[in-house]
């Protein structure tokens, strides 16, 4: 058997470790445009911010290393241009000398990745406008932060990378503005869940540009910078560099070029297995267009760890094992100064898009016990469907233990789960690590109340509409003390303590919507007022979420 | 409906809350003997050491915020002393003024939890020896340890309790000893587990006598001390005080003296809906006897998390829901000087007992990528059902990330999950946060190996009988300089990168047991000699197993 891999870094390092375990004569060749195998993409922007001191770090699996331990042919600095598919073979390449050579293969397995996109903005390509994708690229900005000369520095896209990319630039003194097409950071999450991020961004001295883009970049020379950017609002920033990292789209030319089918949106076409159209051909990692593991539908999400998983299961598949691919489920973390944030499966902005039913939940709980120092709250906020239950994602955002819950809920999903079994999961239990009632468990327990019907709850949005009808009372149960710190507009505020007592002062022709600061006061009474025969229904995730998506309906 | 609840703690306060939530008209009693409810159990070791400075962070729920909250009526430091199953009604003494009289309930919740053990060892009645359940214990300990005539403190039992203690105790600057009757610290984990913690609580200055126990208990008047602990094994240890942690039986004996049926560990027989033999009345929390998660077989296991659902879960039955308790897991976390020890489901040493198939990996992960600053290593042991793969148990071993691989596991194992799923878990990876392949991943990947037959491998015991028979050769595949730090007995070392030259150094004719320092390369090495037609394995665990078990095979 012989199988040519091309790319060498997550999928296709994968693959080619896979098959030698499996095979130790089989002849694999490993054929990299870059002059290094396997670095760790990921961690680049800690490089470029010096949490990474020592560049050789970032080469997990140098190529003397491959070849000795696997018996594997690595070929760096070669690119394939061209795959013949009748004839079963590749032309590549050689970029030291230029000389060009076919090389025939039994199976090939295409792991380009994908490469940044670069619109064609005037100015793009000049010397101060970088990019992240690669150790040259790397290289390139390092080289820049560590010259002593960049003080500002401008990000263009909001993502993983951009974020990254900021905090580590602000790690090296740089003054960093990041510009944003879309209207919040991080585009997959949920507007509401980033807004406490983008000021905590601002907070680390970060400017941020939402709702803007770059329009054009020039050179210039003048005391505040190399660098103009012009944004389509009109700004024009001054920097000593620029960064765009505004996505990315699967590098699937090759395989086009060769009639592989691809996808709408440039990825290659695989099956359960990662064979592409032709079957002697896999196609894994960022290049590949997989499935979607809640929703069985295409999808092309790039991330390192389903890159690995489809690189094991495309040589397992070659020797003909039945390893299948289940799909891509999108589980994802960043961290934000000290911040993290994790999702899981699809966003609400997703489900919509699809037209999805769904339901939502959101709670504040600690990352461990209250009564033990040191907790930090997390907003969590959990998505799923409306009749059975079944989770279609979630995402987190706080400081310590936010991985672990999404961790725990990926795992759940991975199960096909429901809210109902998160109520009954049985996790740590320390002060130090979690509490008796796990944020996962009271995810559950609201999700399912919701469902069952006990714990009716109106969010934000529908508030804002309902106010105008004027139909309801907005019932703030929190103590004298909270509301006077400042409370929903023309909230009544009677006490969760109180409310037994002062229950006739309501109105049992209308409805009351109730909340405190987290929900739970607020379901306490949406409870108790059902029982006696109200209309009633509890805030979702109460006044904190309120203030957290900078809503205006405070005051 | 009329509800009495004996024992106001974790599932007491639980089902009285969530009784109330479900009907807003029952009259619910909450009878607790102590002066407090629902206090914070878990939390009292770190007050002792002053982690929790104020003592009214133990109380979560204080009596008044339950009267008022909940509209619960709740009667601290009056005692249950009979019920009367006929009459439906309870005798209640009150402690403070010795006044008795009857109450009457339609569903009666028994919550009275486990007591520690006390043996009738001379002098454990004596005014230094302590135990810790409750805030009346708390309070003498915290007393002692703070009243500066404390230095040296003797703690029978290494179990949860009596390690927590033991890391409080020297957070207090008092010199420490610990004895326990098993041959471990921690004796519902796998011994060679808890072996590195055994080295750490020594390198914090904690003196351990493991396999020994505690005979006599003697008050004296030297300068060591104001007790004489003497062991079984002749050793007298003087110290300012002791503290008895060896364990808890259920408070049954209002049960069982009222008819109730008890089970042979003396917990109160309950059936999914916490129901005991008598209907009308419910046991939950430490007190009750209920279902094994993994085996569905009767089982008491101590643990807040459990506590809570069933007191939940109970309620729900008294008003019609058809909520139902799946059974006690065993997920547990303990701290120990800035280390973690967590496990879920079954030890291997509760497997052997139950004669049920098995089989194990163990492996040692970082909790983050290695290339990113700060990672530390961990150890995980899983077992699993070696015809399907299910997951018995996990347990790990660490600093920082072993809780949350716990938790991935345990809601594996919820959702009756097997090895093979570990393989496709899609978790969180950031470098910071965790790896392409996690841990999790990683467990599941040589696992599933294993039962797939690519990765056959020997367990330390089983290769110190194979070096009697003299039947294999044990090869070590790390690098010359690892091997001359330290290899097992009689190994011959060929390092991995240079096995494919140098195989014909090795006989076809005899097993090849090769080892590595963690695993990784020892398996690489079996899939090249398994695929070249030796008859190979892989030692377990690898090299740092056999350190860190304490096992003397090396040299």
């Amino acid at each position: 058997m012989k199988i040519v891999i091309v790319g060498a870094v997550a999928g296709g390092a994968s693959a080619a470790a896979r098959a030698r375990r499996l095979d130790e004569d089989a002849e694999i060749i490993l054929i990299e445009r870059g002059a290094e195998p396997s670095y760790a993409n990921c961690g680049l922007p800690y490089y470029v911010g010096g949490q990474i001191e020592s560049r050789d770090k970032l080469l997990v699996a140098p190529a003397a290393h491959l070849r000795q331990r696997h018996a594997l042919d690595v070929r760096t600095r070669q690119e394939v241009t061209a795959i013949d598919r009748t004839g079963k073979s590749v032309a590549v390449k050689n970029l030291e000398s230029g000389e060009v050579y076919d090389e025939t293969y039994d199976r090939l397995i295409v792991s380009t990745g994908a490469s940044p996109l670069r619109p064609p903005i005037p100015g793009i390509e000049g010397p101060n406008v970088l990019g992240l994708r690669d150790l040259a690229d790397v290289d390139r900005m390092h080289e820049h932060v560590t010259s002593g000369n960049c003080r500002r520095a401008v990000i263009v896209g909001a993502g993983f990378i951009g974020i990254e990319v900021a905090e580590n630039l602000v790690r090296r003194g740089i003054d960093v503005t990041v510009v944003e097409l879309a209207n919040q950071i991080l585009p997959p999450w949920d507007e509401e869940m980033v807004r406490p991020l983008e000021a905590h961004l601002r907070d680390q001295g970060v400017t941020l540009r939402l709702g803007d883009s770059a329009e054009a970049f020039a050179e210039c020379s003048t005391s505040d910078g190399k660098l103009t950017v012009k944004l389509k609002s009109g700004e024009e920033l001054r920097a000593d560099f620029a960064a765009v990292c505004i996505g990315v789209r699967p590098e699937s030319k090759l395989a086009l070029d060769a009639g592989i089918e691809c996808g709408p949106r440039g990825g290659i076409v695989t099956n359960d297995f990662l064979q592409t159209s032709d079957p002697n051909i896999y196609a894994v990692g960022d290049v590949a267009q997989v499935k979607d593991f809640v929703t069985s539908e295409p999808t092309q999400i790039p991330l390192a760890g389903p890159a690995n998983r489809q690189g094991r299961i495309a040589a397992d598949h070659i020797f003909g094992r039945n390893s299948r691919y289940r799909g891509t489920q999108g589980t994802a973390v960043v961290g934000i100064f000290g911040k993290t944030a994790a999702m899981t499966g699809h966003s609400e902005k997703l489900l919509r898009r699809d037209s999805r039913p769904y339901e939502k939940i959101y709670i504040h709980p600690n990352d461990h016990a209250g009564y033990y120092p040191g907790a930090t709250q997390m907003t969590l906020k959990l998505l799923f469907d409306p009749d059975v239950g079944r989770i279609w994602g979630a995402q987190a955002v706080g400081t310590n233990g936010v991985d672990k819950r999404i961790d725990v809920i990926a795992m759940a999903m991975h199960a096909g789960m429901t809210v109902y079994d998160l109520e009954e999961a049985e996790l740590c239990y320390a002060p130090q690590y979690g509490s008796a009632k796990d944020a996962v468990n009271m995810a559950g327990f609201v999700a399912s109340g919701l469902l069952r019907g006990d714990h009716p709850h109106v969010h934000l949005s529908e508030l804002t509409t309902e106010s105008e009808s004027g139909e309801h009372v907005l019932l703030d149960v929190r103590t004298e003390q909270e509301f006077a710190n400042g409370h929903l507009n023309n909230a009544q505020n009677i006490p969760l303590e109180a409310l037994r007592n002062r229950i006739s002062e309501l109105p049992k022709d209308c409805r009351i919507i109730s909340y405190c600061q987290v929900g739970q006061r607020g379901y306490m009474a949406t409870r108790l007022l059902q029982r006696k025969g109200f209309d009633a229904a509890n805030l979702s995730g109460g006044y904190q979420l309120v203030q957290k998506s900078g809503n205006l309906l405070n005051t």
